[in-house]
């Protein structure tokens, strides 16, 4: 007997308060409404927003909430008017929208759409009310226009993209965000060319799907700069021609210092993926004079603000950012499958633990450990 | 008999120590040498640089040094090895020089010549000596590779560039800074297109001429802020459509708010023309959400640093920054000049006084009066 149009009682991670554990619990999830989506997720990853927001850190962070948007999985069933996707359709979330039509998708200069933003960040569906209801009758928030963390959710058409259904689900999670995320900034937000150098702070996921971009795009030099040693040889592994530890240097040197050295002037392009203010600033200041670009990626803590003398972008050093890459999911998302599918676009690899959707605190505690790229979990 | 090959005696304006009038005497200027230019200074124009400088504020600021670096002149002889200019040409000094054959020259991404910068910084020749003797045989610093506060100068050959013989020494020495910077940055740095809007922080000659850079390229706003009202005509004069004064806006409404309300989401191009850091942050603010391009031109007090928060950045602004409008002062001044000539860029609108040479300490002054734009000194 199909579910469609009716609500369904399924597994769910609920957030009650910054700081707690995740609660694991039955909720009902309300069928989809107009332009709306529902999506039994098959797998989903714990990226370090979740982390963000699931700490208290997150200003705007509210709950209760259903948190999670690294998943993919099939459409149970759409609600009325929506064309892009149909019932069975394999599917990933995506928390940049694309609708196509407001001013922000016809400019042709961002992937950042206006259409749901409003409502996306008041943790509710366009029609200001939310799917997600625990066995008290309290309803919950969405999160990220995705709220992966729950076997089923209810999406905005705009934020959803149906892909090759040969695809497996464990991986192409990880493109709803960290993988996307970094490669795009390399290929689209920075545009890196051939011979180009490059200097990507922070070996994450992001950070090493920043170098394989730049690698794609065959970069003379990939310098990543991570404090962790232990990162240097996936670092190598993803692209890397070098490995700098920035606190591991000569006293008195600083890593600009040691950067610009490095690269005869500076950097063509870098990239924040830690979301430190100060490594921000490094990574400006460590681009080249009259033209290095220094893309910011990162998201940092709350009232944190970054600051260099503008001196830096007078004489020619370009302070930009990037979300989700640049990537227009619904547009671009088959693209970045098929260079996965051919061996262009490492994804596998950055699965360093899998875990059964229970274990889903475990997630985040892996987190923690000096060696995790992202861990997925399986409902 | 031809002064070529011997030192000259003429008048020039010394500054001997910051916050002091300058010293008008009879100075000694050598003859050039290998790769310099000898230049008889017809008229200069006064900048912000200049009284900067003279302020002390500037830390690399050093003394006794003869200013000035909005010239026009015509050369009087040329040392061994000039190809470029001969003698009778009509001439600008460039603080910004071009030798073509340097890192940054062969880029083909900046304007900013590296050939003679360390000793620019320092204030002498490429050869690392000065060609200013005052009365007691005491060597003068150079200043920005250009000192047009003296009758005679001496400049490097990369630092000069030849103009058509019939263009107004009085107006296009003004092509030397303020009017080429402002210009330049709307029409390279920015490349402003067609329909695109624009907000201007501060109406000098800078932001004016930033202003009839976005007019020329057919921006559909232009809009100057400016905290004297009485800048509002000559704004209008210059291409604004709209003029704010932000000291004059409702309690409780800021500068970027109002800005954002006037275009529905923010400018596409926003340029600093104050030097003020906390003004740079605002037209980084009030920039579009995923497109809006920022460009700094002022210069700022020492040690100010400009600040936001990275959210603003990742959400797609974009900073930078702009020296003498990007142009290349060898290949692109007689473009300039041309435009000039064809009525296409407004040059003498900005001379709002003109002195004899030995006015020069009146001339500083009048920089201090609300309406002053430039004022030109004749030898
Ligand atoms: N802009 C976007 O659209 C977007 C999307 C996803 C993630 N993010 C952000 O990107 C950042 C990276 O995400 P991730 O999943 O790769 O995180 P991660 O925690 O896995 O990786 C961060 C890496 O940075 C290193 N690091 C920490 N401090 C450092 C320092 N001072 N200098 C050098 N390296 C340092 C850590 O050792 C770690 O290897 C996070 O801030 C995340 O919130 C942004
Ligand atoms: N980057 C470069 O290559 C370059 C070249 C030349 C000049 N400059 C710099 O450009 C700046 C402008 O030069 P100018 O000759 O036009 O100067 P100016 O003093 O003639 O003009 C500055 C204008 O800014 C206005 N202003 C001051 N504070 C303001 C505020 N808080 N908000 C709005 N408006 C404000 C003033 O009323 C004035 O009209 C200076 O900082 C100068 O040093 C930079
Ligand atoms: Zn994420
Ligand atoms: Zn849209
Ligand atoms: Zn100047
Ligand atoms: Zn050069």
């Amino acid at each position: 007997m199909s579910t469609a149009g009716k609500p369904i009682q399924c597994t769910a991670a609920v957030a009650y308060a910054a700081k707690q554990p995740l609660t694991i619990e039955t909720i009902t999830v309300g069928a989809p409404r107009a332009h709306e989506v529902r999506i039994k997720i098959l797998n989903t990853a714990i990226c370090h927003t979740d982390a963000y927001t699931l700490s208290g850190a997150d200003p705007e962070g509210a709950f209760p909430v259903v948190l999670g948007h690294e998943g993919a999985g099939i459409v149970e069933s759409v609600g009325p008017d929506v064309t892009n996707v149909k019932v069975g359709d394999h599917v990933i979330p995506l928390y940049t929208a694309e609708c196509g039509k407001c001013k922000f998708c016809l400019s042709g200069k961002t992937n950042l759409c206006g259409s749901v933003r409003d409502t996306q960040g008041r943790g509710v569906m366009p029609d200001g009310t939310s799917r997600f209801t625990n066995s008290k009758g309290e309803p919950l928030l969405h999160f990220m226009g995705c709220s992966t963390f729950s076997e089923y959710t209810v999406v905005a058409d705009v934020s959803v993209v149906a892909i090759d259904p040969t695809a497996p689900f464990e991986s192409v999670c990880l493109l709803g965000c960290g993988v996307t995320t970094g490669y795009g900034a390399a290929t689209k937000t920075a545009n890196v060319q051939k011979g180009d150098t490059v200097a990507v702070f922070g070996a994450g996921t992001v950070g090493l799907s920043v170098a394989q971009g730049a690698q794609r795009r065959e970069a003379s030099r990939i310098i990543i700069v991570d404090i962790n040693d232990n990162k240097e040889k996936v670092s190598r592994e993803f692209g890397a021609t070098d490995f700098v530890n920035p606190t591991k240097l000569p006293a008195g040197q600083t890593i600009v210092q040691k950067l610009i050295e490095m690269t005869d002037g500076g950097l063509d392009y870098t990239f924040d993926c830690t979301g430190n203010v100060n490594v921000m600033r490094d990574a400006l200041e460590a681009c080249h004079k009259g033209w290095g670009t220094s893309v910011i990626i990162g998201v940092a803590a709350a009232g944190k603000e970054i600051s260099t003398r503008p001196f830096q972008l007078v004489t020619g050093r370009v302070w930009k950012g990037s979300a989700f890459g640049g990537v227009k999911g619904r547009s671009e998302m088959g693209g970045l499958i098929k260079d996965y599918q051919n061996k262009k676009l490492k994804v596998d690899e950055f699965i360093t633990a899998r875990r059964p959707f229970a274990e889903i605190n475990d997630g985040f505690e892996d987190l923690h450990n000096g060696t995790c790229l992202r861990t997925v979990l399986k409902f």
